[in-house]
């Protein structure tokens, strides 16, 4: 078994804080400060433009992409950085879409993030009116699979409810019909066990900012299958996805293999940062973060339900069915997540009712979650949610 | 007369470089380093997503968008950071054509940045063959602005050559055959007196780690007329572009002001480091850098034309007709660029036959320009630049 206190040590925590919110943005990793400032005064500072060469700052798109793959199973060569995730589903379905030029229906769910449905439904109104997103219920999704489908676009682990889906099943269901299969990892990766090469997974796009903690507007990545990627266009084709950038071509001919998903210059000072919150990973069993992950969550249901606090739990019971996080229903679920942020327990709040409470055995223990649910408790059992302060809104909770 | 000796002390140089190459990625602003260090500890590491509205992570894409904004001529308001220039360039060229969804043609020049070309390439084939990215010479754009041009699209200084193209006067022939005009201030931003609202331009697109020294992979821009804001339907149609990002409705309504070109979320490490940078232009005038910028490529080009080594001046000698760059063909101009960098005057190589030189006063001065003729002078005459090593290919020159 795996000691995870190696690597929470690994980890800034404010003092007193229950961190809980890093499925929307992970915690700073010690090393990644110092990170980045070598790379800011040895590699910009010093190589200046040579550092593009010299420092790799340009392979690195490629170098911790297959850092990542390595924890959502994507061989190397199949993956790469850039970009944020709307822009990647917004190339990802682009391109998966010409794979499929006689169908015209992207098919999704409604526990998709509501960005992937609002770029797929940006991308029809370029494309013209022909072109259908259908909408089901997420257990719906397995049914609506039709040999009309072009592309099935699916977030794996749903964001509110953390409820899952069979990525292999239900890739497998959209092989059968002849649709594109498209999913977005932004909550799985480094939460849950992905294989993509084994669930044979067409695109798949993703997040480093939650899991991965790779800070605030951290890098995406796309994976496209090998099998494919020769004859995937990248619907938009940028100067460092050519096959020779700096032959300044007029005419754009795409580089052979994953490079021609790039667009523009990659974010060098991000990677760094990045880079030191990958390391943390080295030699860590995603296999056993993900058995330690449905422990803890099952440990803090468990907790929160014995008390017959008010909550409903809406995320699934069995462990194998979510992904890295559990959600509770509750009608005052802002305030309660307001007054539970005051008491340094952090969650988030997902409009209208729902309090998300990330859990990842990398830094958070069940002496965590012990403290956690005696805040929660407390604040429930005494109402001290209730009180002005905790009804206001604001920007990003 | 501003004395740049104090914008030149705000920048890291190593000693005795001559970095001519501010036009590939502008120096590292001293105070940038512990800005971002800063930003990582005490923000990201103590307020952790807290730090999105307290530390105004989300609000400096606009914030640090209207500082650009006073030196590109944007009203505040008009202009937002986000994403790489060529996720830009798309963003603007597919909104732009859905504002004139009768025309069919792009308008460019073969003097544009091949990104754009490219990006123009891409966003057609998904378009529809109908569509035509028609590209002249860039003396022949005038008299090719006819009434079947959608967009005219072009990058104000050619990267290649340093000329400028005359923004008003080419923005005011493409209204009056009723089509939108598109320019890319790559080479411009930070470098030249550029008037966005006074040329009456309607998208514009920039990156700020040229003249503006954010640094490598730092965000893009994307400027649009405050008058056209509210019917441009942004083609990438992400999330943070939503008016009202965090209630999670399934359909996308654009936000009303220029908010609505976010797509993903914001590089908030990258824009601590922009920040510091932008910081440099407190109390500097563009008009005074836009004279010595001239000012100093005169002496520069005077210099080298006066020792005949051999050299062809490709950037027009009249001031106001070019950017803030010097450039001069040679048949051997990649290896006499290697052997420059070999001798720690860092200008750079565009294929075929030119070399570079960036000229900014913010951090060069005579002095480094005297420094450059010489070492220039000196590899020319002795021919020390016919080396094996200098002649060896680099993936970034």
């Amino acid at each position: 078994m795996m000691d995870f206190t190696k690597t929470k040590g690994q980890f800034y925590l404010p003092d007193g804080m229950i961190y809980l919110d890093g499925n929307s943005l992970g915690p700073l990793p010690i090393a990644a400060t110092e990170r980045v400032s070598q790379m800011m005064t040895a590699e910009w500072g010093e190589m200046l433009i040579g550092g593009w060469n010299k420092a790799g700052w340009m392979a690195k798109s490629t170098g911790l992409a297959d850092r990542i793959g390595q924890l959502v199973g994507a061989p190397k060569g199949t993956m790469i950085l850039g970009d944020t995730l709307s822009v990647k589903v917004y190339q990802a379905l682009a391109s998966a879409l010409e794979l499929r030029p006689n169908r015209r229906v992207i098919l999704s769910d409604n526990g998709n993030f509501p960005s992937d449905l609002y770029i797929a439904q940006g991308l029809i109104a370029s494309l013209g009116s022909d072109y259908e997103l259908r909408v089901v219920d997420p257990e719906a999704v397995a049914d609506a699979i039709t040999d009309d489908v072009a592309v099935l676009m699916l977030t794996e682990v749903d964001y509110k409810t953390g409820r899952r889906h069979d990525m292999k099943a239900l890739t497998t269901k959209a092989h059968a019909v002849g649709a594109i299969a498209m999913w977005d990892l932004a909550h799985s990766a480094g939460a849950v066990d992905v294989d993509l090469a084994g669930a044979n997974a067409d695109f798949a796009v993703g997040c480093t900012y939650k899991f991965l903690n790779g800070g605030p507007g951290a890098p995406a990545f796309i994976y496209v299958a090998d099998r494919l990627i020769e004859e995937v266009r990248p619907a938009m084709s940028g100067w460092l996805g050519h096959q020779a950038p700096f032959d300044f071509d007029l005419e754009y001919h795409p580089h052979q293999k994953i490079d021609r998903m790039r667009v523009g210059t990659p974010p060098a000072i991000a990677m760094a940062a990045l880079e030191a919150a990958l390391e943390i990973w080295d030699g860590v069993s995603m296999a056993e973060v993900r058995a330690e992950s449905i422990a803890l969550a099952d440990y803090y249901i468990d907790a929160v339900e014995a008390l017959d606090l008010g909550l409903t739990t809406i995320t699934p019971r069995n462990g194998g069915d979510r992904g890295s996080q559990v959600s509770f229903s509750h009608e005052n679920a802002f305030a309660i997540t307001q007054a539970l942020i005051d008491a340094k327990v952090v969650g988030d709040f997902r409009a209208p009712i729902v309090l998300r409470f990330g859990i990842t055995p990398l830094y958070i223990d069940r002496g965590d979650l012990d403290e956690a649910v005696s805040r929660l408790a407390e604040i429930l059992t005494s109402g001290s949610w209730d009180q002005p302060q905790f009804h206001a809104r604001s920007f990003v909770t």
